[in-house]
């Protein structure tokens, strides 16, 4: 057996255990399955002809007056799935749809579980500008870059989940397709479609059967996922990409919208599932905006979840106000436009390229720690979220392998980002259980760039948190208008990390001494 | 004799021993000045009624074919003056004209010497967008701020010049009028208008009258005006300034047009005078834009040298298209716009606010050395030049006088940014004779910002030096493209002050190794 069918096989029996039950066609108990995890119907079909292209297959699955239609998809050698991500505990019953009549009209139920501690259900938008899991648990995106992670080998993929495991991140944006650019040349191990003819001279590109799908790069891709998933990961999955050489850049529209369909049947049962229709969408010059517009509507129509959805621009900004998408996703670090993106699209944003941390002779990929630290500082008080990427070559301390960098390939990290990043977030998750909202005018206070947790917005209750930033600049002295409430306080060192608290109570017009050093941030919280 | 008189005097003997020779009505032997010095005729006339109202005062000086009409001014006490700044050596000839008939037709001649060798004459724009001396000495502004110095007594007066000798800068932006602000509240000990009611609970501004002048000002300013010339510092003299309690800001359209005249006529001989029309004229409300457009015009029919004029605003942007401005004076910080303003202005760019290095609970007055360092750095490598100002309170480490701060009242300076200055300023004195030049797109190396020595612009020559600086960013490499000459190259450190030459020469594409730190810089110079 080679790697391929092995691993194609491991995953198969994870995926089986995942459902808590073996698929079958006949079964004699009732399965069960928790919440927000994948229940799968495995039924066997057709082999004869080309499947991808003939047969149609889904199911409605109901419990109680509600029901879901979700698209199955064939996973080559006469096997069909179906898979679904129950959202609510009870007992769901299920009916097939097929133009194949031994798919058609299989039925079965299961019974949805309370799901464990660690799995609260996929994200969504909440409070207008932030997001949270299904369960109500709080999330705020603090994500990494690793483009081309998946299409570089067991061991360097190993090799970066395993630090994932230690670093501060829960969302990373990667590519479904492989990646061809500076610093990531290498040949993927799995292809999408079947190869029909390898890269030669004549040939550099290779050539595709765009007419089939290759079940072990999704075998592959959904043990990536799943594993993503167990580290309370989210997947942030750029579908379309410039940076090609092997013809996925440039596909016929009903090639694209296969695709499209192909995959989110198969992956949107996973709950740390995102949607990046593309990355910088606009140097794919072989697609006009209109054919984004058209695919991201694919998606929200076929998506029986609404995963949040997204598209990244390098220099012409999508239209975020389209109800396509969910959130913006910037290239950008014009923090200062936000509040005002901010109520033009009423929507979270988040700034997934502000450049890299790294030593790269590329303008977006030569940060210090200490500027990348800066920028997620300034988004998060700003009312958004920041994404991290780091583009450090082997001499800059990393340990990664020869023209590998974590930003492309993953492997190990060696920036001095992370674990301020790491900071950062603990720091606003103990802050705020919503997020943060920039203060109205983010120079009223002249000096800082503030933020509050809008408790109370509406009911004119004051923030039950405020966080300054005072970025450069380096007062010794500062006064802030708290209002009527009574706030204790904490000098914050982003780079330091630490919190020391300032002893005493404020409230009104209060006047902090602070470090005369910049960079620094007070928090507030309300007595 | 009280300070004001012994001052006047004091001042009065170094002004006659300026012009080598002492002013009076009949002289017996023909008198001498160097060139760019002040040559002063000094007439006794009428007394009574207001000679500042009623008597008109001029002379024409002639060498050769050049004629050149210059306005007199009262000095009180019967004693008429009338100062000339000749520019060639030779002998001159004047003539007075006058409505008072013992002023009118005196005539006279002098020898005009050669310049000592400190003494390189006024500054006028160079090269589209640069600076330098008459004499062609190269002048690269590297000012500082002071708006209130002269108005602080005498002792603090000579330690801001006790620190002014030591430090790097060779312009001064200060103003003729006292100043009324945050951290400068006190009275001056001259009023440029006599007082004809002191301050009271009642009348909080006390009065002015507008009619007559005071020289006892005028002589204690040019005596400081004096001294900064001393020590070759140009002198900034804003006219009109916002931060007034005594109705300076308010006065009537014909006492602007007077005072305009009346500076301009007394103070335009000294090499040393730039004019300033306004600081932040947007923020005076009592004015209209077409009054400082007027006013402008004024100063620019007035001054017989054609000294450098400029305004300065706080958010509304003067017009610097204007031919009325020589050059523009920011308040700014927008370093990538100024290759487009040198294009459609076609002058010289001062960066004359960019906030300033301190400590203050102010937005604009908290930056770091390290960031004011930062911002000279932005600005010479986009083509242009930048003003420095200091904003530590006391706790800073200075020891100025309470309430005392560098940027209004001078004293002393206690940042860490003044000796970077000094740095930048000596490179760039011993990297270019004309200034530098923003490289034509500053993304166009994608992650710097360079300049380059204009010479062979239009020769078509390459340049003779290119400075290149990195800013925030921090490659480990970095691939510049040198064209067909041949330069040797260094690495600098903007803060650590240090020029370390790189082994070889380099033309091409060129790669350099770099080390990997933020905010460096490389200079090439053309073997």
């Amino acid at each position: 057996m080679n790697r391929r069918n092995m691993l194609k096989l491991t995953s198969a029996s994870a995926l089986a255990a995942l459902a808590s039950g073996q698929a079958a066609g006949e079964e004699s108990t009732k399965r069960s399955v928790s919440q927000y995890d994948i229940f799968e119907i495995a039924l066997a079909g057709p082999s004869g002809g080309n499947p991808f292209l003939e047969i149609r297959l889904s199911a409605t699955f109901s419990l109680q007056h509600r029901t879901i239609t979700v698209d199955g998809f064939y996973d080559g050698n006469g096997s069909y799935k179906i898979r679904f991500m129950p959202d609510a505990m009870g007992e769901w019953r299920y009916t097939t749809t097929s133009n194949a009549s031994v798919l058609n009209g299989q039925s079965g139920e299961f019974t949805c579980t309370s799901p464990q501690a660690s799995n609260h259900g996929p994200v969504s938008v909440r409070h207008g500008h932030h997001f949270g899991y299904a369960d109500g648990t709080p999330y705020f995106p603090f994500g990494t870059t690793c483009y081309a992670w998946i299409h570089q080998g067991e061991s360097y993929e190993e090799q970066t989940l395993a630090t994932l495991r230690q670093a501060p991140f829960n969302k990373i944006r990667m590519c479904v397709f492989p990646k061809s650019y500076e610093y990531n040349h290498n040949e993927p191990e799995f292809y999408l479609f079947p190869r029909t003819a390898e890269a030669t001279r004549e040939n550099p590109t290779g050539a595709n059967d765009y007419s089939r799908f290759d079940p072990a790069f999704f075998t592959h891709f959904e043990h990536r996922l799943g594993q993503l998933r167990d580290l309370n990961i989210e997947a942030d999955l750029i579908l379309f990409h410039p940076y090609d050489r092997w013809g996925y850049a440039a596909m016929a529209p009903d090639v694209d919208e296969r695709y499209v369909r192909y995959v989110v049947a198969r992956l949107s049962a996973y709950r740390n599932v995102w949607w990046s229709l593309a990355n910088e969408f606009d140097l794919m010059k072989a697609k006009t905006t209109q054919d984004f517009d058209r695919l991201l509507r694919l998606v929200q129509q076929c998506d029986p979840y609404q995963h949040l959805r997204s598209i990244h621009y390098s220099k012409v900004m999508y239209d975020y106000a389209s109800p396509a998408v969910t959130h913006a996703s910037l290239q950008s670090y014009d923090f200062a436009s936000a509040p005002s993106w901010l109520k033009i699209w009423n929507k979270p944003i988040v700034y997934d390229e502000v450049m890299y941390e790294g030593d790269l002779p590329r303008r977006w990929g030569n940060l210090s720690g200490e500027e990348m630290t800066r920028r997620f500082w300034l988004g998060i008080v700003a009312g958004c979220y920041v994404t991290h990427g780091e583009t450090y070559l082997n001499a800059g301390g990393s340990e990664n392998e020869d023209d590998k960098i974590w930003w492309s390939n993953g492997g190990k990290l060696s920036g001095t980002s992370p674990a301020r990043i790491g900071f950062l977030r603990k720091l606003l998750e103990e802050t705020t259980d919503i997020g943060l909202e920039a203060s109205p005018d983010p120079y009223y206070l002249n000096a800082v760039s503030s933020a509050r947790d809008p408790q109370g917005f509406e009911a004119k209750l004051p923030p039950s948190a405020i966080l300054y930033y005072f970025d450069l600049h380096q007062p010794i002295q500062y006064t802030v208008p708290l209002g009527a409430a009574t706030y204790r306080a904490e000098l914050i060192d982003p780079w330091q990390m630490t919190i020391t608290p300032i002893a005493g109570s404020f409230s009104g017009n209060a006047t902090l001494k602070l470090s005369g050093r910049p960079f620094q941030a007070i928090r507030f919280r309300r007595t």
